[in-house]
């Protein structure tokens, strides 16, 4: 007999009960907040055909993805057929032209699972990691970038964030600058791809990268001295005195929009960009979400399917974002064949978990014990009765473990405190003969004999006795 | 733009929100079965290294796992170094493998995750399924295949299912059955196989498989010939009148065990094997599961790893079983490098809602609408009052839908209609003038108007007011 290898896959993570216990926490609120935004779940297989996922993600994308071998005769071609997904957008597409009888005209839905990517694994970068995602299909109305951005932010608070920031851009008004800047057409989507770290390496390594990326000297230069003046007014409004927060919010992101407006001149893209991220403000002002909003022309978000207003959750002390989302009006199309406007926001669960668990957010009645109660075994001969007694205050909804096999009562006692099970109860020969149980209360040491008719009444009595001073 | 292939890869499927909400309440009353008898949960990766899987199954299993191509330069070898996980029970090993010094010494846990096969689609046969699982790792107590039996037993009773039975044998007992009957030990494997189908596809066709698989002709006509007699005494039983069906039950099964110790003679596993059932019977009545329980020697259970008892549920119109499982003392230690008794239980939530939706055993107030209410957009002027008016219902935990942008009213009640929302408010120019919303009941079609500032109040008392009338 030997020991195989035991760890979990390279970047990928198994969830012990406590694990388990704070990701369906987190899950749970994100979800009720979602469903109070008329957002309805949508679950997708974690497998897609290959030919979905291919070519929806950019070349970097691409390598990404985990790819599943042919099976029987075809293993040996080396081929793969299928592929894990790498998000849940992809599939949303796919699902929404199969099924577009099915869905309702403006599809709002949530799906909460685990995507795959085979990124190079690092802090809070994991090889399967759950996204929670909303979107919203079939509207082009910029009140639906404002639900999503409003849902999102509800979310956080709901979770007790309370100091993020969401920024906002938009692809139009990015393809402007950069047409202003002198960034040739087909050099946009490698200029987005290093200006999307701009915030993570600054401002020398994305100039070295744009080089890389062939972008012309002047053209990057152009680019980066506009975004470092953009930085200044931030620092400006940070100084003007005597403002509420959301009024000196309100204030910088007119004049970033201001300034955004004059770089690109009559450039109509950047004129649609601006209408349609005023239009966001002014529906995020209505619902109370303005203050949270910080408008940000550098913020470019990887992925190459955005077309139009994109979003990014971030707080104060972790690199990358807790989420992110934008427009998607193409993507739906090359599986519906028609165009179909689109808007989502992703939730990134593994760094909200992270962040929760390093700022101590969970709450403490969250980590609860395996069972209210245990139930010993004296001997052999009682094993039966301590079974059916287990089944009887089951049967009343109590949460009781049972120990399974006969052994010293003082090995079972320190089992119980070893696993903060608060009552344990003692079906001995003398309390058996006296139709009783005895029960000990694990924190006071405290033992008394009760009726065996009224164990259940008793222990749920002391159990909330418990809770109560807790 | 071309429209690509939009159904879900084969064998798996998409779930629209009606179908995760049928999934979602099976497990949640499964989950709340589970803790209830001191289970904790756990979560382990869909993906494992690939030497974690392979010869874990046997030769047929081997082949129907998902193996993932090695990626970047590796790609082209055509080798795969991970798998889709096949089950939950060989991850749960290689978990308390590796963090043996973190779970408690008697290891219950449930997990209720995904699993993916190659195997041919059938009916109610998918490549991706979830597994609903118990295990309990660390004891040899047959306490322990009494406390599962129950926990599946009073899951599926919550459930609403009140005609299963579960099958139970023991592989020590079926070893000595075909060493009686003249199969020659390196057979037994191969006999197993084909015995496993005999509820399924007949006594014929087994006889066919057996001799297919190499089992003599005399082996397997005494084989066959057993059990057909065993199977007379499930009919005797049956004529047995003025008994109750606990009693009935239990003398079958008596009856049952005491022709295996003859068929077996000295066997000395046989013996083991009967005791431990007879064991496993005395604690199940104890916990009044007994009537559910049938000793059935010809269950053999597919899988190679089970090395005492075995379980399987079954109801009359579904051809193959809700769940099964059973002792598997060996699988632990080729991961821990030493020995650790471990039995488990696993119920097949595919088939347990493939049943529950023919026999309509949903409960009807889980199917329900998307949203409590819907607002809807009067102009391009009001979009913004109905996103704030959204936000403060929303805040009020009403779940709230809105229409995202303005259009003719009638489509926007047709809408709402098609989608089952009972309430649809409306804010009209001169309901904002006199400072009231309009809310129309959606099933009387009776509409009224009230106070803005009451609205939150208002709908609730509406919605109650359905809820108790229907």
């Amino acid at each position: 007999m030997t020991s195989a290898k035991t760890q979990p896959a390279r970047g990928m993570r198994d969830f012990l009960p406590e694990d388990v216990r704070k990701r369906e926490y987190v899950i749970s609120v994100i979800r009720n907040v979602y469903e109070r935004y008329g957002f309805e779940p949508l679950e997708t297989p974690a497998v897609e055909n290959i030919e979905t996922l291919l070519g929806k993600y950019g070349e970097e994308g691409n390598q990404l993805i985990f790819k599943i071998l042919k099976r029987g005769v075809h293993e040996q071609t080396g081929e793969a057929d299928l592929a894990l997904r790498y998000d849940l957008t992809v599939p949303l597409a796919r699902v929404v032209a199969e099924y577009r009888d099915k869905v309702p005209r403006f599809f709002k839905r949530y799906q909460i699972q685990p995507v795959w990517r085979a990124d190079r694994p690092a802090r809070g970068r994991f090889r399967e990691f759950y996204q929670c995602d909303v979107d919203v299909l079939g509207s082009r109305s910029m009140s639906v970038e404002a639900e999503l951005i409003s849902a999102a932010s509800v979310a956080l608070s709901a979770l007790g964030f309370d100091d993020f920031i969401i920024r906002l851009n938009h692809r139009r008004a990015l393809t402007a600058i950069l047409m202003a800047a002198g960034v040739s057409l087909e050099q946009h989507d490698q200029a987005l791809v290093a200006l999307d770290k701009l915030d993570k390496i600054g401002r020398k390594a994305v100039q070295d990268e744009l080089q890389e990326r062939k972008v012309g000297q002047a053209a990057a230069d152009q680019l980066l001295d506009f975004f470092v003046e953009l930085g200044s007014l931030d620092h400006a409004a940070e100084i003007a005195a005597g403002e509420s927060r959301v009024e000196k919010t309100q204030a910088l992101n007119a004049a970033t929009l201001g300034r955004v407006v004059e770089f690109v001149g009559s450039n109509e893209l950047g004129a649609q960009g601006v209408d349609e991220l005023r239009a966001i403000l002014d529906f995020a002002a209505a619902i109370g979400a303005a203050k949270r909003i910080k408008v940000d022309p550098t913020l470019a978000r990887g992925l190459s399917y955005y077309t139009g207003a994109i979003m990014e959750i971030n707080v104060k002390d972790l690199p990358g974002s807790l989420g992110g989302g934008g427009r998607y009006d193409g993507l739906v199309g090359m599986f519906l064949g028609q165009d179909l406007p689109a808007c989502g926001f992703s939730l990134g669960l593994e760094r909200i978990i992270v962040v929760m668990t390093e700022r101590g957010m969970f709450p403490a009645t969250l980590l609860t014990t395996p069972a209210e109660l245990m139930i010993t075994v004296w001997s052999d001969d009682s094993l039966k009765e301590s079974l059916s007694l287990a089944t009887e205050l089951r049967k009343e909804g109590l949460r009781v473990d049972l120990y399974p096999e006969a052994d010293k009562l003082g090995k079972q006692f320190k089992y119980a405190a070893s696993r903060n099970i608060p009552f344990v109860v003692i079906l001995g020969d003398d309390e058996r003969s006296r139709g009783e149980i005895s029960v000990k209360d694990m924190t006071t040491g405290e033992q008394r004999s009760i009726n065996r008719s009224l164990a259940a009444a008793e222990l749920r009595r002391a159990l909330s006795e418990r809770e109560q001073n807790t």
